[in-house]
């Protein structure tokens, strides 16, 4: 028999979607799955053709692919990689390549990378996005690990990879070992941000502005034909439509608003907080994700401080105006800090990013994509201090200032829950203070710590008896 | 010989400052360091009594304790700790007491605890507070372990301990095994966002009212008469009022605005993080101090988007009135969430904490010291939802709201950067919300992941297909 281009095991609604997507390109796909129920539902349910070759133990399924091997891991992150690798590796042999294409933590990655190395197979952490469909149809792909080894698979997952307008994959070779399970994570933690904003944008013209849903909906409908045009501005302006069959209202308005969350986001904040990149958009965004889960304490301390909201809205329609460009605003700070992010990653990891590139890959198929990525390759193409004066959005955030003040002020009047444009607000003035109040606190340090400070007009570090 | 009462292991600025507060107080005390020649130092230098035993080898530093022995171990923090446990190990006998008084993580408490209840040693953690001095005229100390080795340190370090102003000794048995190492970290994440908020509030004076040092000054001055009395507030005033000697300006002014870290708000963070409790104020903290240290990118970009911070301040002494209970609001803020994070490490850990008792101890000896803390006790009597909520406390921020609310706009319009104030009235508007955007957010999870969403009207978890 012939053996298959490539396997994949794991036949999760991820696996298998990817695995369809590989059938559906050509590949003859061998498919191993723990439980042989699942995978046998998967043949006889979804595929058509003939090229998919069912395997029921390990050693077949290794023993049916074409060498060097090339075995894609759809499997839950944690400790069941370790579990399938040893389970694998007495089969394997050198130079064959096991892709990881989980949301595994970065670090397991490069732990994982330095473990196989050592027994010569080729591991290449492979973060995917663009959930069910993404896979299915086209996702985005962020692989790292050895080069020649990504060299091997490249036209493979080319292939099956979304592509962007100009037909360009979206995928691209990030750096080594876990680079791009790091890229991947990152994505994750902006698109928390990237959510919270828009929510906040809900709110506010829900709450401060006291709009129906038809008119909220067009508004996102209308920003989607603007610079926001993105996925997620989409799908919101596609929500605000739906009818719930049950009672006939807006569905929006019957779901509770408590937020789950999975953990990409907590780990972009600790991530940051660890290496020393202010990311307060993406760490706010999570925060309010717990706050909102604590639905009924928050609806007993609004009985003791109800929420009053009462804003002057004089003209919606400047209030819309000013909103998208605080919307816009905030939205370009939180892609600077998961940037500054990656640039201070890149440094801590001797990774060697190509922050354009990557901005290039979430063009098409993933959850942020969107237009907007293209300015960002575009700013990268100097060398920005920070995303947001770069010659391609520092006229965009002057411009929207005035309006992002105005909005602020608007969410403090009101009383408005809206951490994410605060905070993005708030990370502008400080990346942008020539003088902040930290004299005062490395005094505070020198005075009960001897933690010593440094001058404004010599080197070196300096203690005072206080 | 007499044998010694304890011993302490390392002979650093705080090992040093607690031998001498035990010797001060009677006790005879074996100390060991590493480097004979710091032992011989500390002797000749700084010993006058006749109570204190030099030991040179680890040997003969047991042999001359009572049993069961009671070791100190003043060291840094991280794998030496275990390094140092090893070396001591094969001279111990069953039921001696360790005691860890540095700054530990403190799951590393926890495994060392469980590592040797299997030999039967007693393993303290204990947080010690209040810097060179507080260890020498008195630290706040923050106990955990087992509850009857407790018992048996609890005479000695009760003499040593702060005495607040009903002569309670500022120690307390915090609960099992790493709770007081995490009750230490919280306590210095509250450390980090009451510092923060100081400093927030002198930039406020110095940047937008364009207040002078010796007016500066002399709010503080005054500050430190009313409810913000502590003693953060008293060494701002202190500090503010002091001349450096080389160039006869205001110390204040010529000390660089990049603040340095150690870890521990980045610790709380992280913990609040991981474990589901928002502490934005907190992590807005650590963010300023990472983006203070960006000195030179500030500066840069400053020059792309410089400061106005033109504010009409038409009645400074309003203004000050305003600041004073925007700040008291921020800090019960910053407490709450620190309280918060307790409450929820308690049953995620399995700890049984005792909140009133811990602000209690913390009322002289350590860097948050403050009157203030009694109130927290009063609050904790009964079971606020939340501090900010509590008969003690929900008068107050009622009354500053509006204050609260106007510093917040006064900070948006003049561009200075104050995350901490802003984020801690964010969290208030997050806590009492009793709608937020969040349906939205988990509506579009729904649509892109099939991660389900909760129904105002019924239980379960629902899915749509959009």
């Amino acid at each position: 028999m012939e053996k298959s281009k490539i396997g994949v095991y794991g036949l999760g609604v991820m696996g298998q979607s990817i695995a369809l997507n590989l059938l559906n390109h050509g590949y003859q796909v061998s498919v191993y799955n723990k439980s042989k129920e699942k995978t046998e539902k998967f043949i006889h349910e979804k595929i058509s053709n003939q090229k998919a070759v069912a395997c029921n133990d390990i050693q077949s399924f290794v023993d049916s692919l074409e060498k060097p091997r090339m075995i894609l891991l759809m499997i839950t992150a944690g400790k069941v990689v370790d579990e399938v690798i040893d389970a694998l590796l007495p089969y394997l042999s050198e130079e064959d390549i096991l892709i990881d294409g989980g949301n595994s933590y970065f670090m397991d990655t490069i732990e994982r990378n330095r473990r196989l190395k050592e027994k010569h197979i080729y591991y290449i952490g492979m973060g995917i996005s663009g959930g069910e469909q993404g896979a299915l149809l086209g996702p985005s792909m962020m692989p790292s690990g050895n080069y020649q080894a990504y060299q091997m698979i490249q036209p493979v997952f080319e292939t099956i990879a979304a592509k962007a307008k100009d037909d360009q994959p979206c995928i691209a070779y990030i750096g080594e070992d876990g680079s791009g399970h790091y890229v991947k994570m990152m994505h994750n933690g902006i698109e928390y941000a990237d959510i919270q904003i828009i929510s906040e944008a809900y709110e506010l013209m829900r709450q401060a502005a006291k709009m129906s849903n038809e008119e909220i909906q067009q508004v996102f409908e209308q920003w989607n034909e603007g610079r926001l045009k993105s996925y997620l501005i989409e799908i919101t302006a596609k929500i605000l439509q739906k009818k719930d069959e049950k009672t006939n209202q807006y569905l929006i308005d019957v779901i509770l608003d408590s937020a789950s969350q999975k953990g990409t986001g907590k780990w972009t904040s600790i991530e940051g907080l660890s290496i020393g990149s202010a990311v307060p958009t993406i760490a706010q965004s999570v925060f309010s994700r717990i706050i909102s889960s604590q639905k009924e304490e928050r609806v007993r301390i609004s009985e003791i401080f109800p929420q009053k909201t009462i804003i002057e809205m004089e003209d919606k329609k400047q209030f819309i105006e000013y909103l998208e460009k605080a919307v816009y605003a905030s939205k370009i700070a939180a892609y600077a800090q998961g940037f500054d992010l990656l640039k201070k990653a890149s440094k801590q990891y001797h990774w060697n990013l190509n922050y354009g590139e990557i901005a290039m890959i979430w063009r098409e198929g993933c959850i942020i994509r969107a237009q907007f990525l293209e300015e960002i390759k575009k700013a990268y193409e100097t060398e920005p201090e920070n995303l947001m004066v770069s010659d391609q959005f520092k006229e965009d955030i002057k411009e929207a200032l005035f309006s992002w003040r105005e909005i602020a002020k608007m969410i403090i009047d009101a009383g408005i829950y809206a951490p994410g444009i605060l905070s993005a607000l708030s990370y502008f003035d400080g990346i942008r203070s020539n003088r902040t109040g930290a004299n005062l606190i490395q005094a505070q340090r020198d005075y009960f710590g001897a933690h010593t400070y440094e001058r404004i007009d010599q080197e070196g570090n300096f203690h005072t008896e206080w």
